[in-house]
């Protein structure tokens, strides 16, 4: 439909027909960078300035009142159903909690019980976190634990266990398909537990009609919710009064202030909150949701993965390796490329103004937020790429400094 | 030593000799408020509005730098480290991270893995979150689970398991007896989860040397964090080798930026670290903690039961029952009086700036936060309940009207 733009002329005349082009003035972004992390930490709407500002206001001038006459008591539930209109999900089956680990770890065990066998799978390329939940959740309930190759999964639903999935690779952004995946599972009993910290806020995801049930994800990637930003739950209103949260704490209860004995579950994704939500950060989550609020995620799918598809042309003319799938509907919003030298290469970038993510040995990650970049930036960004590599400039002793985290 | 003021000049004389009197500015307190929910909610430091406005700066202009360049990536241990020694425990023993719920979970479980007997008991009259979570660690791991009579705990340890016990009363203040607790549990192979959520920063609290070896506490309370503030885990550093984390996260990992497949944890209590922390939270509460700096916590503790002693002779000239010990050395910062009114007395003590809580059916709570609370000012308080109480003026439509959360 939209051929990959050949030019900088053709950049700019896809920005000037780019339907999201006016929420970048939703953001605030520093001066001279072209922001392509957004996978990894997407920057700070106005939003999430102005309800931490109010937030904080709050909490100063209305003290402990402010958990009921500033919505906080409610905060993560109305935080969930605006979040769940993102992901093709019902009022109700969404609830912003703790962390994509914590929240793993509970859906995972809550699936147990609802699944044909006991027993846990994960690929062995997942995102780590994913695979030390699963061997915890393990070791403590005596779940057998199976870690499958790559690409793994649909053939392991066949046992009818619980397998944690990406539905977006964090290293090749690949996609997997979920309605696929949940046919299989519910013709073998298997449930699964998707990961979403990747697809969220940048995948049109329509997770009720693809027939997904237990969903976690991150808020700080495409949604902007802010570093360490509380994560999500998402639960089908079909499957959540089967559920048990196996850390039930009193925001989860159906009467938190009845300070009952006993534990009554709220309904819905509610039943797996646990302990206090962060506020302050919650907040920050609240407000960064207006920069999405009317959005059509088919929208903001089609800038990603067109963002991504000009990215992999313009390397493939430099003669760089793409992890990621070149096919559009096959990959997620971020492009990973194998640079042997990433490490300096992502550092002489940083140097431009153009700022991207080293994953060791020899991968680097451009994440095309669609909300706040540009066509004709990613344009920009991969000219530099291109004068960084044809000059080697990477190769300078101040880019090769190491840093904690990259 | 010291007696209870008993008029207002000697309220006043206990001020102006008052070793804490100057930490009142760093508070950002409103006009004509008496607060007396700090055990509840704490008021913002203004070092924590500081710390929230630098986190803020550092997310739009370092963005994902900032992980680095800020300092977030160990936000969490340096907050842990400055905790412990509010609670007398060594640097490295205390992580920030997750809620409460979620660290007593972990910490029972990992616990019953080095107790003689696998089995879990709570009083029924804990807080409800940690029997809820007993329930559910119980659940998942086969544990039994025992609920035992209110003050039952020292009588259980006998039996080897793993007992959750707060370290102060939600409801009575009632302080529990760490060192002898933990004598008792040492010599039956019981382990202890101690939950200092209505202790710390208010006692002067002696970890390390009463032998407690795990304990999670909120730090939104007399640590004034923010709402939902993230909380902490204890763990000595003796114990903390041998202790696997049952939800093994990326941030409790000893190289998270390697992206192992395998989970090698860290050293001492950041093991119990799981997912990425909201880090605009913890940066309120780090700066939060800056009120408490070198502060003597002999002196806190000893303010705190001087509040409480004031409220407690004046309440009994009321001819008001307490729930809260009379003796200063068995009671927490805060003080529960009986009055079958409650409901109303509260919401009119509030109408002249006296800011308490109640909890059903009868209890009303005032929590004696030392740092910005002044005899003067609960002297002052004590008159407006005793007018109220008088004069009956509770007895008005407008005091009945019920919110959601008092």
């Amino acid at each position: 439909m939209n051929p990959v733009p050949n030019s900088r002329a053709e950049a700019l005349q896809r920005d000037a027909a780019d339907p999201l082009a006016q929420r970048r003035a939703l953001f605030d972004l520093p001066e001279g960078v072209t922001y392509l992390v957004g996978h990894s930490l997407g920057p700070p709407p106005k939003g999430a300035r102005e309800r931490m500002a109010a937030a904080q206001a709050d909490w100063a001038q209305g003290l402990v009142r402010s958990w009921n006459t500033a919505g906080w008591i409610d905060l993560a539930e109305r935080t969930g159903d605006r979040l769940a209109a993102l992901i093709g999900a019902e009022p109700g089956e969404v609830i912003v909690a703790d962390s994509v680990s914590v929240n793993l770890f509970k859906l995972a065990a809550a699936a147990l019980a609802q699944a044909r066998t006991y027993a846990l799978f994960v690929e062995e390329d997942e995102f780590p976190t994913d695979q030390y939940i699963a061997a915890g959740l393990g070791g403590l309930s005596g779940a057998e634990v199976r870690r499958l190759p790559a690409g793994g999964t649909f053939e392991a639903l066949k046992a009818g266990g619980v397998v944690i999935r990406s539905a977006v690779n964090y290293r090749s952004a690949e996609v997997a398909d979920i309605a696929a995946h949940e046919r299989e599972a519910k013709r073998h009993g298997a449930r699964i537990v998707w990961d979403l910290s990747h697809a969220t806020g940048v995948l049109d995801l329509k997770l009720g009609a693809d027939g997904a049930e237990l969903a976690a994800g991150c808020t700080y990637k495409y949604l902007n919710g802010g570093p360490g930003a509380p994560a999500f739950v998402y639960v089908s209103n079909a499957l959540a009064p089967k559920l048990a949260n196996p850390l039930p704490g009193w925001m989860g209860h159906a009467a938190p202030f009845a300070f009952d004995a006993n534990y009554a579950p709220r309904g819905g994704a509610a039943r797996f909150a646990s302990g206090t939500p962060p506020i302050l950060s919650l907040a920050a989550l609240s407000g960064a949701l207006e920069a999405l609020e009317g959005a059509d995620l088919a929208q903001v799918q089609a800038k990603a993965r067109a963002l991504g598809a000009l990215a992999l042309a313009r390397a493939q003319a430099m003669g760089l390796d793409a992890l990621s799938p070149l096919g559009d509907a096959r990959r997620g919003g971020h492009v990973s490329l194998r640079i042997p030298e990433g490490y300096p290469v992502v550092q002489a970038l940083a140097a431009r103004g153009v700022m991207a993510d080293f994953r060791a040995p020899d991968t680097v990650r451009f994440g095309f937020s669609p909300l706040f970049l540009t066509y004709t930036g990613v344009w920009d960004a991969a000219d530099a790429l291109a004068e960084i590599l044809a000059s080697k400039s990477w190769d300078q002793p101040q880019f090769h400094a190491r840093a904690k985290v990259t």
